[in-house]
């Protein structure tokens, strides 16, 4: 395989990783003897210049055949990608940093030294506490750039201050931006220089969103293909975001919201079941 | 007239006000009488609900026909939006600025503490070295938001720490955000709290981008209805982005940049000498 190059959604071009696949099927909880034989297969078909879309549509192939429940599901980025950006991954975020041990408020207007700010939600924990900014990219593989990790220095500062005077509750210790997609590099840099912690998609190692959905089975109700859009869309209205919330709401109710009937609502909850494992 | 509303372009209502309308007639040059005179007519025909570019184009319907240049020319403030963000009005606010006695760099990658920054000029007048950030709205009725305002905050700020560190030659003292669009108030409020300075519509009057042309004669090459796009745009790339260039460039020079014949560049010349008046 040597010299064989792999050419990212964003064009650029980086050396083909045996390993990567090992670990994107283990991801998807397939068994490390049998993420070795995919990556064999893969490896014997790649190319020089092979798009990493072709290179995940082929895993996704052969998983299908051992995890028949992916047959359902759409790939875990594209799915949070498909989230509405408000109220539904706004709420998946909260979701996400409960699990951590955060005590989370949502959405708040709180007033500045200089001005009032929108955030979208405060986390606390031990002598933490974080403003918290989301930002949903509709594009997965868009990155968050160094324009919003400035943006959200200057409001953290703004807001500190105002607490200083009096102006609001909350003795805020550092912002967490947290997000669908990677950082930018340059976004890195500036956020690691100024304490600004990131979540997002597999950065940094301790918040990568995807270690986190696995860990506490966060899985999104998109991630379902057998639910249509408007279906989806009610649930959210409900702060119903992930399988597992899914899983745990009463079928009659189930019913009602998506307006199907029982049969068809025990078929939508055996699907998510499969997908929890 | 008492009671009568104006719908402003972005949908909220302002009461009519009659000297509106004489100021803005004088701003196009014309005498107090004459546009007390397109006042007193416009105000009569005015109903409550008028939208405000109705009065707009029944001003510029009535200075016509005093002074028939404006028969060429687009209104200024559409002109300016259809100038190419990048090079154009870049350097465009770079004469500005210049008009105004300050000493003018143009596009440099400083490093700050944290990370580099490509800022878009540097600006320098005695005591004053302003860290300069042009921002070009095709829709001239978009407003600069608190988001922007707060980006160039941090990047200031890395900056200055970058020039203690002697990673730059640069000893900024303020940012200046130029603009050919209005700042909302809520950008405004924090602009003016931590000391960053706007160029823009109408805001602030001390550096209100329509009396600064007006002042230094600075309309641009995208007024002359006569010229087209490409023509514009062949200009723009040699740096000519004002009509008081373009009158001061040779004819046979721009023969070949307009691609038309002597008589035409003449005729272009004397509309642009029209409006210069």
């Amino acid at each position: 395989m040597r010299g064989i190059k792999v050419r990212k959604a964003d064009g650029r071009l980086e050396p083909f990783d045996r390993r990567k696949i090992v670990r994107t099927c283990m991801k998807l909880r397939v068994e490390r003897a049998e993420a070795e034989r995919i990556a064999d297969k893969i490896s014997k078909m790649a190319y020089d210049g092979i798009p990493s879309s072709e290179i995940l549509s082929a895993i996704y192939e052969e998983v299908k055949k051992t995890r028949p429940e992916y047959k359902h599901a759409h790939d875990l980025r594209e799915a949070i990608s498909m989230m509405r950006p408000k109220p539904d991954f706004e709420y998946f975020i909260g979701i996400t940093l409960s699990s951590l041990g955060y005590r989370v408020e949502s959405a708040r207007i709180l007033d500045g030294r200089c001005v009032e700010h929108e955030i979208d939600g405060v986390a606390m924990k031990g002598d933490e506490v974080l403003m918290v900014e989301v930002k949903h990219h509709v594009n997965p593989h868009t990155y968050t750039g160094l324009e919003v990790i400035l943006a959200v220095h200057s409001t953290l500062r703004d807001l500190m201050e105002g607490y200083r005077l009096g102006l609001h509750r909350y003795p805020f210790t550092a912002a967490l931006v947290a997000c669908n997609t990677k950082i930018s590099q340059h976004a890195e840099r500036y956020a690691r220089c100024v304490g600004i912690r990131y979540m997002g998609w597999r950065y940094p190692r301790a918040l990568a969103l995807e270690d986190l959905i696995a860990r506490y089975k966060l899985y999104p109700t998109t991630m379902l293909r057998v639910l249509k859009r408007d279906q989806i869309e009610r649930l959210g209205d409900r702060g119903i975001v992930t399988l597992k919330q899914l899983v745990e709401t009463d079928t009659d109710r189930l019913m009602g919201i998506l307006e199907i009937d029982r049969k068809e609502v025990e078929e939508v909850k055996d699907k998510a079941r499969a997908i929890l494992g």
